[in-house]
């Protein structure tokens, strides 16, 4: 069997899961890697990676590449998607696209194209708490869908140097919820409120952002779904997504460390959740990886494409614009000529 | 020791869980009842009252009284409320003193003049679930409060005839919600926005009511707070409340039969939720009587008074008023000579 | 409707609780009490019972009685109860009958020959956990049963003088859960292996008697049941149950004070368990009697008979004679003229 | 950084999850296999392994090693372990040792004088979930240990043909539960009484084996634990333990794929336990060998060693006699010239 020939542009933390996940893949090779560090090209180099690069033109040049897995800063994606597209190389691309709605457009047309497969790391959709919602969902376990509930919270604030370049909470964080909450209901949201404010930390609203927030969002069959965010949880990362409909309601609840209970004189006492996302998605990022390997394989459809990026982003704005003129926001009113930002 | 004298004026389902409760405290005697019915009179006679009466008037007139328990229909609360507090009757009334926020606030006025003690039967307040949310929320167990999550749906819509007298989906099932939020958080709500929709019945769309709906409650030092409600829950009544702030989160789930887990090859299953508000609720209205004898006792504040009322209505008007203009409502907005109404 | 007209025999912490319940019911009067102190002959005299008296036989002559309730000393209970059948009374007595097994079998003769109903208070088989495990195994929920375990510990030991009356740890705490062995498999036990050991107070082995044990029953189609017991359990009254069987498991949790968890950088936290039996059992007692009022107005079989009584009382002397000779003891070995003692 | 050479011998179900466990470890190369089968040995050319070899002997003399990992059949472990000890290479060995305890013995006693490092393979130590028990009480959580509970069912029975090579039930799938209650408490089992019975399937009763067990282990300072085994198990693997102290008690529950709830009209539901133990250990395999490369590298005491080994099989060869004797057995009745078989 002929091998799919990876590479990967970027060795952070995400870039390196996806290197290790790929290269327990019997039907992947991992032919290339770009990192502009030395410690992340000692790192390939110790995988038996064969070309290391420092630059991504560097990479697509050093050898033959099938698909290009991008990991690199927020504000690369949209150009290393666009030149691997026009080389007719499939890209697995990190969230998000573009924070711009106009950049992001432009991607997806050259995407369009060049038929390569895109596939957007919407990695919460892999994890099999929330897998099981959605099939059972779809199933019609609990019938129409009426109120859709989504948790996330961080575990602690990133630094502000990183939420300045971010695009804020909403295009950051809120974005994966988002993408949830459509990936549930498998239809586009008509209209989004939004409320946040500075609860955790000053210097986040110094920057121009908010760090907790509640957004609600309206679908044109009456569902509606309720997202609640925090940056920074103190007992840890907080994921859970509850969908109540006409015959019931089905909740996955957060993972823990472990299962023990602990009675004593003062109370019963347990485990706290799972530290971060590297810990709790460790399952989902090889579901999503080796998902996504399989419709390349099938040439079937990608379980996450550039019109879900850009749908989540779209909502994004859409959220950024409610919260600045307090009123619900119509997906409608988002165009891609507007300067819609929540970090100035 | 003199025992108090109670009277109750109107035995439906609630005016006989109040008498069957006050029956067993040993501080308190029933002297009288008002019921029009003869099946309810019949119903107090067999439970040794003395006085038993078929009108308000009739009742206060038969014999000594100390406190009346209003639990007649709502268009009568406001009224019956000012005769006995006019009397120097104490009064228990069953929530809401009325649908009209000019109507309560002459009432409020009236039982001001009087010095009776009047208390509001928010009987969630003394559930032992949201008690121990409250309670820790105090003692700074989660530090300064962030986000309030309440989730309320009932095992199935009333009537049409009776949606049509309720004042609505807000000022009849949220308003408990609504109080639950003022007593977690301890402060005013600042701000409201509704989203409601008719999923369950149409029935109800044509009364002119919703009967699905998520609010968004904001307070002026930023907590938020979500409620969700439906009208007709598949799996029965859901009562859960959660709050979320700088140190931690607490929650309550919701109260089911029994405890069982059965696993078979098809997986595992438990008991539903306790029916409805009678069953989840039956301690919890003890309590609330039980703490409102002790207020009379020992003179002090009731646990639940006539501004409670009051800030809780003003909330359900406000998310009228954002359901209908789809917009946030600020409780400044809402003023006694506004004629805000649901169901017209 | 004629109402049945109860006495009741002891005014302990079980007497009141009977005596309560039964004032609640509509087709029961309480016509008499007995009970040698005058805190609470005056308790009784408070609740409006007519005849209030020091004596037993006092009692029974001082009005007409058609049952009679025996919450004595467990010394008592063989007398009162040949006494009341003798003339012609119901009788519910608490658990044991006696300590003898020679006195219960005269004793069973006696009621035997009466005709009358006798019911022995086996509480735990109206708590609706443990009903509803019973009758989930009932309906073949998992299929044939293969192994129980009971889950039966004190929140703490009571005083050693207590004890030494009580007939030992086996008699007195885990008869309770000899008869719940029994009531799940519907079978009567074959084979009894008890381990025991003093590991929380010195002075109960002092005493003659364990604190601590470990208790298989065996059936004759193979069925085993564990059972552990501990006098003193730091965080509280500990009551569960499990059954394994060919098609599945079903478990019946304890039950806590409330469901909330507490979720902080320390860890979760949650609720202890409701105190003792007098709160984790209020309703079963409630359950208890009104079934028993059930059986005597339909004139049926009642719940846990004279029988349920004796045959866990055997369980009971095999596994004092297990512990002491260190070896499994099949039933039939037992038999009226041993004098098998925990406590010489 | 030199890295440790690893060679496995036996590439089943286990040897591939080790082969698979140490090929991502950094600080390992593994440079040999041997397994009879072509399939197994292609399997290990896939991988990379460069000398595959069809004999243990082979195996040894292919090239430099440092470790042999010891999966083939229980059979061959005692020959293989000494013939790698008298060769100075260090041994991971899969449970048991042998079945004989005469052999035992003598292979530790070669063990003994080559100074290698010899590990026993009980995962179940290294699963999250019994670590966090065991540290809680290591740590005093629960004050002094008084009663331990293991439930351990697996989800169906193994072919007849396997059993009767397996030793049998307590020799084969208890002794992994035996090594978790010395694990727990730390000392050695003082008495053992075992109850079993044929209730799955009548064949393996013909095998001379039985499939339901419950044992009694009684340790000298009164400490009991009690473990409940069932070959079939209809809702899956169940894998649980609890201890009991004179401060609390803390437990680990079961594993499940996942935390779903669905709440519907007919009640809740949730997900099966992981299927078996590939599925329920998974990670524990990956610490149990990486904390045994570490005692390793570290010149330290390997977490499982020979002793606990042996000391397991004593305990299981305990419960064939009680079994067959319908006694309690003492540790100290058991020596190694008795010929203690559960299938003759």
């Amino acid at each position: 069997m002929k091998k799919i020939k990876f590479a990967v542009a970027g060795l952070g933390r995400i870039g390196k899961i996806h290197l290790e996940n790929l290269l327990q893949m019997n039907n992947v090779k991992v032919v290339a890697v770009m990192d502009p560090t030395e410690e992340s090209q000692q790192y390939a180099r110790d995988k038996g990676i064969e070309n290391v690069t420092a630059t991504y033109e560097g990479m697509l040049a050093s050898t033959d590449i099938d698909v290009v897995v991008i990991c690199s800063p927020t504000d690369t994606h949209a150009d290393y998607v666009e030149i691997a597209a026009k080389a007719g190389k499939h890209v697995f691309c990190e969230k998000p696209l573009d924070l711009s709605l106009e950049r992001v457009l432009e991607v997806l047309e050259v995407v369009k194209d060049s038929k390569i497969k895109l596939m957007i790391g919407f990695n919460r959709r892999f994890d099999k708490e929330f897998k099981k919602v959605k099939d059972l969902v779809s199933e019609g376990a609990i019938g129409e869908h009426h109120l859709v509930k989504i948790t996330s919270r961080d575990p602690g604030a990133p630094p502000v140097s990183y939420i300045e370049k971010s695009g804020g909470l909403f295009l950051d964080m809120t974005i994966h919820d988002f993408d949830m909450a459509r990936f549930i209901v498998g239809k586009e949201v008509d209209e989004v409120y939004a409320k946040g404010a500075v609860l955790v930390d000053s210097a986040i609203g110094e920057a121009g952002d908010i760090d907790t927030a509640v957004i609600t969002l309206t679908y044109s069959d009456g569902t509606m779904a309720i997202i609640d965010n925090s940056r920074e949880s103190a007992y840890g990362y907080d994921q859970r997504v509850e969908v109540f409909g006409s015959k019931g309601m089905v909740k996955a609840d957060n993972n823990l460390h472990d299962s023990h209970q602990l009675f004593t004189s003062k109370g019963s006492q347990g485990s706290l959740p799972l530290h971060f996302f590297l810990e709790r998605y460790a399952k989902a990022y090889k579901t999503e990886m080796s998902d996504y390997v399989k419709s390349l394989e099938n040439d079937s459809a990608v379980p996450a494409n550039g019109n879900d990026g850009l749908q989540s982003l779209k909502i994004g704005l859409a959220a950024i614009k409610s919260l600045q003129e307090n009123r619900p926001i119509r997906l409608s009113e988002i165009n891609q000529f507007q300067d819609i930002k929540m970090i100035k």
